[in-house]
């Protein structure tokens, strides 16, 4: 773009929102566009709208002038979904920001999309309520950002993902149609559920600027436990056990090559002794301490009866429990002993978890003579992380990388990313997972919406 | 259509699909599109398919003939979905009801769409396995309906409506493409989701040939109780207590129009006295007799001890439990007492449920002098049904009574359907309870899909 016409649209957004709404190319080099890496969101220019109208404003102005848009939420996302080029628009959400309503007797809140994460779980606490999708980034990660990515976390399997949680939309398309589908009730049929077709399609379709979630009551009972199990077989006897108890929330597999690293590099974190086929973190949250408690305690009975678990840990106290979190928590420890490696997210059907574990490693170990792995996840969801060790750290080595455990997916028909997306990170891979009438029916309905491609247009296909 | 064309037509579908697979236009008359009503199937001939290919062979002739379709599940539907005009070509999926595979490790099932819900309810059962979706017409009711207008029921509130409970989709575009979606896995972010946008879109973005569903464990435990309460802050204390269930399965709500008359027309159906403001039967289903059971008695007591209730009777065996459902399934009754009535199917803000059934009854008493009404519902998801009668039954008498109670939908945010779905019959209220922005983007992605208005082409909108 050249300098007067990068002045003339600078000059028109800022008639648009404000000086305060819009940021220099330079001030917005400052922001990095990945949580892990350092990359610079050199754009053309950075706005910040105040509210819906400002925003379809600004979006109309692009789109009249054919300018492409990323949107920005807390660029808290491992799949570079915020990566700019140097002639994009970036539109944050930052300054609408306001929880407008909380409100306990219909259990839901109503916050814009620039509220983080941990903003509205704490909003929901403060009346009793529990908003249940946590993710690490949450002091950053925004609302906005979750709903446009789907995001999942650990509750995914009593709580469901963000999807599951979100009742209702406003968003601007890309010519800068405002949709208000602020709908507040559970059951509602009344012509197409418009935010399921936003939601999780990474700000391809539209912008999302506010939303009706949905919150549960405060749970007031937590139990954990921390169990080792032999084999494959066992550990499938023991997720169709714990999901008998209708108080699970989280039931976290890690493997050995994972539970091997953590345990020896701080004895700390070693809950139960090494040398099993997997370690598994169990949570039940519930409403009634007493006969939570005792639920939890027969679970634990029934498996030890069984001859299901090896050996078996439960966390007494908050403090304890948080310390079994931070087993599974480890990051910390991957980053010291793996760096670096290959992050995978992937979900796999749980009666082939293990022969997919085996085959990924087998073609990795084909490809590169050696690997170290560290596999774990959320099994109850089939979702499960593998950090890939091979020594070099180049782009082209990570591609090859990922082409080897993609092929292992593609085998066994899990998919490449259960939580994540798509982004710009594995956009390469997708029309290769995807159906032929899958990438048709995406690429009408990306077509319908956004013929242009103003709206994150590096992104997902 | 000529009679020539006509049998061109006919020649051509009996290549595509075979003898079994064409019913001539006489014999599909004696079909009924309307599960209470006598309305004949009249159209120019219905097609039978097989196989999916053999649906996308029939679908990709219409197409290419512009001739429009209906599409028939199994005709159970209350909003006029399933309709016929004489032009019209009907595809039943009757022949595509094979339940394909049940599995209980990864919990899901794999069938096709003309499976009945009932049909696949016994599959899973047969497993140690729950189907959640369960309808009144699930003998049937299909799958593929199911999914088509996101069908509801009684255990919403605790496991979602059909479309939390469908993991992966087949189907067929207007033009006759494949999509096959057909996901197993709980946690899946690769690409858009596309079975949202098919799922409850009432046959007008595509056909369902194909899903993979959700399973849960059977449950193994079943409570319930038959409680009253006096007034409207009395109900929502009682809903509050109840969400803290992990087991809540159902929290059904009658008002005392619906309940006295049942009550005084069958005195097996009077568990509790009259004369309070509010009657609910509550459910719980869960994994553990002798816990879950303590957990109900808990809350019975606590709610005994707050005084939140005024009577309560708790279902002691199977027996007493279908007998206190009865109370609630008096549709019979209704009909003998109230017919002619119209019925609705809403969703309320709980906060206001009390003032909206006042406003309704004002409203129709207003324009009618008087109206006598049964009202009832599944009030933890919001959804409430209504009969009202206020004498004549003509078209004009029904359209009117559905602009007085809309008028109150209206006024409290509320939704003109809850699970019924637009169909034809609301068609004409869709656009003043869609927000213009709604209908705009409804109005892209139906025209990027079916550009001709190939399918179902009077439903909805």
């Amino acid at each position: 773009m050249s300098s007067s016409a990068r002045h003339s649209l600078w000059d028109e957004l800022g008639a648009l929102v404000g000086e305060r709404g819009v940021v220099s190319s330079e001030d917005a080099s400052s922001r990095s566009c990945d949580p892990f890496r350092t990359v610079p969101a050199h754009a053309t220019a950075l706005v910040r709208p105040a509210s819906t109208e400002e925003l379809s404003a600004v979006v109309a102005l692009c789109a009249a002038r054919g300018q492409s848009i990323v949107t920005h939420g807390g660029r808290t996302g491992v799949s570079g979904g915020a990566y700019v080029d140097a002639e994009d628009v970036i539109i944050s959400l930052e300054r609408m920001n306001r929880v407008e309503e909380i409100c306990a007797v219909s259990q839901l809140a109503v916050v814009e999309a620039g509220v983080t994460v941990e903003a509205l779980q704490s909003a929901a606490a403060a009346q009793g309520l529990f908003f249940p999708i946590d993710l690490g980034s949450k002091g950053t990660a925004t609302i906005g950002g979750a709903i446009a990515t789907n995001a999942g976390g650990n509750r995914v399997l009593r709580w469901g993902m963000t999807r599951q949680n979100v009742l209702g939309i406003e968003a601007v398309l890309a010519d800068g149609t405002i949709v208000s589908a602020m709908n507040r009730l559970v059951k509602n049929n009344t012509g197409y559920d418009l935010k399921h077709v936003l939601i999780g399609s990474e700000g391809t379709l539209g912008i999302v600027t506010k939303a009706v979630v949905r919150l549960v009551p405060a749970p007031s009972s937590q139990m954990a436990a921390f169990v080792s199990v032999r084999s494959h077989e066992r550990l499938l006897a023991l997720l169709a056990r714990a999901r008998q108890l209708p108080t699970l929330s989280a039931f976290e597999v890690m493997w050995p090559d994972y539970y091997d690293i953590v345990s020896t590099r701080d004895s700390a974190r070693r809950p139960v002794p090494t040398g099993q086929g997997a370690y598994v973190l169990i949570e039940a949250m519930g409403y009634d301490t007493e006969l939570d408690g005792l639920a939890f305690e027969r679970f634990l009975q029934d498996l030890s009866d069984a001859d299901v678990v090896a050996d078996a840990v439960v966390g007494g106290s908050n403090k304890q429990i948080a310390d079994l979190w931070r087993v599974r928590e480890s990051a910390d420890l991957l980053v010291s002993e793996l760096w670096p490696f290959v992050s995978f997210d992937v979900s796999i059907d749980v009666r082939v978890v293990d022969t997919f574990i085996e085959r990924s490693r087998a073609l990795l170990i084909e490809r590169f003579g050696a690997v170290r792995t560290a596999t774990f996840g959320h099994l109850g969801d089939n979702n499960i992380h593998i950090a890939a060790h091979v020594g070099a750290d180049t782009l082209a080595v990570e591609q090859e990388v990922e082409r080897c455990v993609y092929q292992a997916v593609l085998e066994y028909r899990g998919a490449i990313t259960a939580e994540h997306g798509i982004g710009q990170a594995k956009r390469a891979f997708l029309p290769e997972h995807k159906h032929s009438g899958e990438m048709a029916m995406m690429r009408r309905l990306r077509d319908a919406l956004d013929h242009e491609k103003i709206l994150n247009r590096n992104v997902m296909f």
